[in-house]
């Protein structure tokens, strides 16, 4: 049989554990292609860091630190120790050695005009993924966070919020910096108009998915294509399984709760973009409109992980024989 | 009695060593000024690299490798690696992590507007090397070195001649590449007028003092100053103590000897800019107009560089009575 064009939308590490448990259901003739939140990048040093990027690249490409869940594996931290002792500022991002190169190889390539897409797929050379990694726009989105402080309104980049705060500064709005003038990277509409299933990853459907889904163009392309549209909720037993989407959601009159992500993703045939909503068993999720199912969604490992990609190809299925 | 104001010229290892003896000869009251070759400096992926102001920064600021020479003692070499891992060239040059942190900063302090001249300051806060340190030049000055090779005449920087190389390809010419638009940097030419004692430190004469010397006004600006102007011979019984002077000299027509870098140099009142030469024991130099002197040269360890520097102070103070 011919193979399936698998296009999922995702965030880092959530969406990056659940790229590779897709790809380990994924037969030979199958293709992935991966669209990843860049709302999160942010240049330090002078060096252009995109972190969803880089974890989904570092976990596919086997160099990921497993623990953290981000990072190198055997990551050392002799430059940002330098950094600090030239009081150069700011300390607060985990900026480790190996990662650095990174960072340096993407940054030289942006300063020579590369697009952002075209800089990923050159590292992507040396991981290898297995997925086409794409970043949702090859222009600058930024996502800053709102907040209330003691002098005042304040808007933070996301990553000062998240790394530095730990998103403890209740956030009033997250703005995308940047999203009007932004358009899909170059084969993102493509691989969304010829997708045979497309996945929302059970990422942030805030700061990730939302991210993703407000550069313009992209949302319609989606509602657009001919193929269902799945999605994995990143919120189990009323609580974010990673991350800290119970940080966000409130900011957008979101519940923290399976139902709540569904409902805000919402049924492509009222308006929003899903087909089917794919919850943990025992959540209770009514999201009018969308055809919704109950599996494991914890990801503890790697068979775990797998037995999810595949229940969100059965939903996208079923999905499909709905129309 | 009044401090004495010693500006030096200098290169890397050779300059950086007579320095830390200089300035442990120099009272509380002495003031020493730097001036350092950038004709070295080069960016390699996208960080501007200074070799001769890091080693000298880092020799007197205690943080050089002192087997080595130059770097940083205790260095590691995860992000170089990392750059293999991606083919990220060139390889050949070695930079360390804990150096790649001072790269960093300058090129962003670079990138941000600020003279070389600032920005070695800014870093010098925390090296404390206890010598006002200037680059040459805040304008970009590149050695360049002509070399014959199979497929015909070539024009390589001079760090991929000298470190991939290792000098090893007959130099034809050397070049200063923008030297026509360069101007002595910040604070270079107020030194100078203002010195009690200039010294040409050990350094090569061709591509560290000759290129310092090759920056428009600098000459000059050594020739008007009322301060003697006393040389030291790198070469020691006909080879250069370290480096490779003797694979510099040539190119120029200068034989490698303590009497042909004094004459190359030449006399002040014939047009050159030396009153004394220093020269190492039983070194023989006959360079007509200089007042030449014979000392240990080789700067083995600290005592014997302090001497060294201290009877460069003495000749100097000779040469002031010569006038």
């Amino acid at each position: 049989m011919p193979g399936v064009h698998v296009v999922v939308l995702a965030g880092g590490v959530g969406g990056a554990r659940f790229l590779s448990g897709l790809r380990a259901v994924a037969g030979p003739q199958d293709q992935i292609t991966a669209v990843i939140n860049t709302g999160d990048d942010l240049t330090l040093h002078g060096l252009r860091i995109c972190p969803d990027l880089d974890t989904v690249m570092y976990t596919l490409g086997e160099g990921i630190d497993t623990e953290r869940g981000w990072g190198r594996a055997g990551e050392t931290w002799t430059v940002k120790a330098e950094l600090a002792a030239y009081d150069a500022e700011p300390g607060w991002f985990g900026l480790g050695d190996r990662d650095l190169a990174t960072h340096l190889v993407r940054t030289r390539m942006l300063d020579a005009g590369f697009a952002l897409s075209a800089v990923t797929a050159a590292l992507c050379r040396r991981w290898q993924p297995g997925v086409d990694l794409l970043p949702m726009s090859d222009q600058r989105v930024e996502t800053h966070v709102v907040v209330d402080t003691p002098e005042g309104t304040r808007a933070l980049h996301f990553q000062e919020w998240w790394v530095r705060h730990r998103a403890e500064l209740p956030a009033r709005e997250f703005v995308q910096v940047g999203v009007a003038d932004a358009r899909p990277a170059a084969g993102v509409l493509e691989a969304i108009a010829g997708a045979d299933v497309l996945l929302l990853a059970p990422s942030n459907p805030v700061v990730s998915i939302g991210t993703i889904l407000g550069v313009p163009g992209l949302r319609a392309a989606l509602r657009d294509s001919p193929a269902p549209v799945v999605g994995l909720s990143p919120i189990v037993g009323g609580a974010p399984v990673r991350g800290m989407a119970d940080k966000c959601l409130p900011a957008i009159g979101v519940p923290t709760s399976a139902e709540g992500g569904g409902r805000h993703y919402g049924a492509r045939r009222e308006g929003g973009v899903l087909n089917g909503w794919l919850v943990h068993t025992g959540d209770g999720a009514d999201v009018p409109g969308v055809r919704v199912q109950a599996v494991p969604l914890l990801m503890a490992d790697a068979a775990a992980t797998a037995a999810m990609a595949a229940a969100a190809l059965v939903l996208a299925e079923d999905c499909r024989s709905d129309a």
